[in-house]
Formats: C-alpha cells, sequence, structure tokens
C-alpha cells in the first residue's frame, strides 16, 4: 500500500488515484496520516469511490508528517566514507533531524541568502509503525510499517564550524523533504538491498543502494531500541551514498534555480526546487 | 501560574493543591498539557474546588509531555568549560534530546547495567509558547511561555565514543527529567537570573546562575528561530554550569541507589533515584 498526505488528510494510493482514508473507510479511520499508519491492515480492500482524484493533481505533503522523533544515521556507506575522508564508526553514528525541516516531495528548499554551502543526500527513511525497545536484529524489521525517500539536506559551513554537532546544520525549514509515498515493506521485493538516484538539474549525482548500508536496518532499529524506544511514526535516515556536493572537485552546492530529483524505484521522486529566503545570520 | 501534569491531566498548582484544568474550566479547555501551554491566558481567576487534591500526595509527570523537539545548547557556561578543557563556540553549540527520553520530576533514571560512566547537568529548561521564526533577540521572551528545570543526563562512554554527535548519549529512555512545573515567566523575579542547584546523595556538586550564560535565552532563541521555526511546546535546555562527575577528580558518576536533586528556586524541586535497568548492549 501507499500512503499519501495531502493538505493533512491521509489516503492510499490506488491507480494513481488519492483515495482520502477518512472518508473511504465512512469514518472508521482518522483523517490524520500518524493516526493511520498504525493502522494500514484495517485498509486491505478500501474501495475507491469514482470520483476519486488523480494523485498527479494533487500537491503532496510530506507522507509523515509529524515523527515524534527523526534519527539518522552518518557514515553509514562506504564510498560516501571514502570521499569524505573518513573512517567507519565502530558503532552507528546517530544524529537527529528536527521536525521543523519536515516538507513534502514538491515543496521549495528555502535557502537563506547568506548560507553557500547547502548540500543534498538522497536516503532511504524507514517509518516505525510499533513501539520498540530492546529488539533483537531479527525482530526489527517486524516494527517497521513502511520506507519513504528523503533528502537529508546539509548546511555544511554550519555542520563544520568550530564544533560538530550536526542537528541544526540539518534542520534548517525544508531541509527534510520526504515522499511521496510512504510504501508499505511488503510491497519492497528486496527489503535489505533497495536503489536511491539523485540528479541536480538533470544530472546524475548520487546512485547506491542500501544493500551496501555498512549498519542495516536491522542493526540501526536494534541498537537504538536498546538505548531509545522508537515509537509509531517515528523516522530513521538511513545514511547517504557517494556523490555528495562538498566533496566533489571543484566542490558543488544548492542554489536558488535549482532542481533536485530523489528516486527510489518502486517508492517513488521527488522533485524539490530550491529558491532563496530570508539571511539566517543573527539579529539583534 | 504553575502547571503540572498528573497522568497526562494538566493542572494548576494553587496553594499547593493540584486543580484540573478541565474540570475547572467546565471544559472549556483541553486536558492535555500541550493543549493548555499555548492557553496559559484564560487561566487566570481559575477557581479552586474545595475538594483540590494536594499536589505532594500526587505523583507527577513531565510537565510538557510531548514536544515536537527539544533542543539543548552545549559548552554555554565558562565554568564548565574550564573544567572541560573546551573553549566557547563561536556561535551556539546546540544538539537534540529525543522526547521519548522525558520523565517526571521524581520518576526514576534507569541506569543499562552496562553503562558505568552517566553523568548528571542541571539545566534551566525553557518552554516555547508561541511559534518562532526569526525572531529577535529583543522579541525572544514573548515566545517563552515559562520555565522548568531539567537534568541532561548524560553516557560520557557514549558521548565522546569515536565520533562526537551527542544526541543518543542523552536520551537514553529517562535522561531528561523535567519538572515539578512550568512556571510562568511572570513569575520569575528576574529571567535572565536563575539560580540552579544540584546535589547527589545530599551533597552539593553543582551551583550556578544563567547570568552566567554564554549565551542567554534570547539570543539562544533568536539565533536558533533564523534556522529552525520553534513551536510552542518545544523545549531549550540552556547548559550545564561547573560541577559534572567526569570533570571531578577522581571521577564521579550516577548509579544504582543514589538520589539526584535538582533545585531552581520558585520552580520547584526534583528528585530522580538512579535504578539499574537491562544493559544496552546490542543484541544479535
Amino acid at each position: 500500500m501507499k500512503l499519501a498526505n495531502v493538505d493533512g488528510r491521509a489516503g492510499l494510493v490506488i491507480d494513481d488515484r488519492f483515495v482520502d482514508v477518512e472518508q473511504g473507510t465512512g469514518g472508521r479511520l482518522p483523517s490524520n496520516p500518524m493516526g493511520v499508519l498504525t493502522r494500514m491492515a484495517e485498509l486491505e480492500g478500501l474501495t475507491m469511490p469514482d470520483d476519486a482524484p488523480r494523485v498527479d493533481e494533487l500537491t503532496l505533503g510530506p507522507p509523515v508528517p509529524r515523527p515524534s522523533k527523526i534519527l539518522a544515521a552518518g557514515g553509514n556507506y562506504q564510498d560516501h566514507l571514502d570521499e569524505e575522508g573518513s573512517t567507519a564508526p565502530g558503532e552507528p553514528n546517530l544524529f537527529a533531524k528536527l521536525p521543523n525541516a519536515l516538507c513534502g516531495p514538491t515543496d521549495e528548499i528555502r535557502i537563506p541568502s547568506d548560507r553557500k554551502e547547502v548540500d543534498w543526500e538522497v536516503e532511504l527513511v524507514v517509518v516505525i509503525g510499533k513501539r520498540a525497545t530492546a529488539v533483537s536484529e531479527a525482530d526489527a524489521w517486524d516494527h517497521v510499517v513502511g520506507v519513504t525517500c528523503g533528502q537529508d539536506i546539509s548546511d555544511r559551513a554550519e555542520q563544520f564550524r568550530d564544533f560538530e554537532q550536526w542537528t541544526v546544520a540539518k534542520s534548517f525549514d525544508t531541509y527534510a523533504p520526504i515522499g511521496p509515498y510512504m510504501v508499505t515493506t511488503d510491497e519492497l521485493a528486496t527489503p535489505d538491498s533497495v536503489p536511491l538516484v539523485c540528479y541536480l538539474d538533470g544530472e546524475e549525482m548520487q546512485s547506491g543502494s542500501t544493500a551496501n548500508l555498512i549498519y542495516s536496518v536491522s542493526t540501526l532499529i536494534s541498537w537504538t531500541s536498546h538505548r531509545c524506544t522508537l515509537e509509531p511514526g517515528d523516522l530513521f535516515f538511513t545514511g547517504t551514498p557517494g556523490g555528495v556536493g562538498f566533496a566533489r572537485d571543484p566542490q558543488r552546492f544548492l542554489g536558488p534555480g535549482m532542481l533536485l530529483k530523489s528516486v527510489i524505484p518502486g517508492v517513488g521522486t521527488m522533485e524539490n526546487a530550491c529558491v532563496a529566503a530570508e539571511p539566517a545570520s543573527r539579529a539583534a
């Protein structure tokens, strides 16, 4: 199943049409996507009304709009570590992105006019479906309801200044587009081998597969759940493969007028245009 | 006003008694503390029913139980930087704590049996009351509804291993006790000079004042709001003064059987007992 969010209302995408969940269940399920993702099994056999709109005529929001937390794995692909000149962490290297950064699959990425080193990172994003405390790796996928595509947009100047806490650099408003859909795990032919590609203005920048994750989805969930309870709706950005802008020679960065395209076959495509926003420098 | 949380229900503390907000307003205000903190002005003159229980007979939860995010300032007191051998960051050094870590002012701090370097950090915690995007320092306090006391419990072994992303080390379940109340800012005689003290088993470990913050509350809010929109209910841990355990000679850490007491005069006292929990080592 494919869960989408239009104006804060959950819908299933069936034959390229958007079926509103609350309407389609006669009010049995809520309209809020956060309340639906724990009840996906109740949506089997949802019937499509004749007037269901085509999904490509709608503007989609982030399929999971209000997670209690967003975790992200740093340095989780060898080719990305190589281009950075880093080595793999001895255990998962996690940081948080903040929920204010979430936006939809065609929303604009707003880059403050005084920020010149803003970079892309296409990632597979895993959506927790069941509370996870101290789960084993063998049981980890049972706590996942689905996946989506995400961009871990990163202000490199902010990320690599005089300390290395990355959260703010990766959590400016609009720096976490996700979508277009949350696709349930049963639709993934090979959940541990998902391809992902990123294009800037049509030119391929990144191409990878989660088969090459240093710490697998199972390991990330199990490891984290022994420390921090994961809640339904929590998001896990699993890391980015090589090909980011700051590691290129010459370096390349996002700027107004550019189009960032992110593709996970079977999950969908995001197209986020970059626009200029007010400067981020501190006001007096 | 003092806002408290008992079993997920908001109440005002008046004359040491707990007045349920939903009941006291005849259902005009919701029971959820997250829905009340944006409507504190509507609670002026709340009348106390004769049967309102004494607050010291109740078990309090965290006064703000479900923030959309928790930000925290690292290295924000000179005496703490000195004991660490660090220097002040050129701009605020922020990291995230995760909401699963929140617990109440008398809840147990659960320390996994394989973690031996768990430390205390008493802090003033600011509660956002109004959405803040790109606000000036002069306007920052207008976006704060109140303050509470918090402990930024930190697993130093996890924090200082082969990379320095701090979020997980500071977000184990129960590693963010807050409370006992959220006290509205109008009750603070000197909002930019709030004393705070921390005791371990009755022995004073930390004593400071937010008058010594390197980056003030106003600066933290303004600086952040130019990057990340702050939402009502968001929490800001403002930093800890000197006296933490890992910087002592000999070092001292939290362990099962110890009692951690945190005091902010006018806000209240937290007493969190430390207990042993299952090991955090990764299961196969």
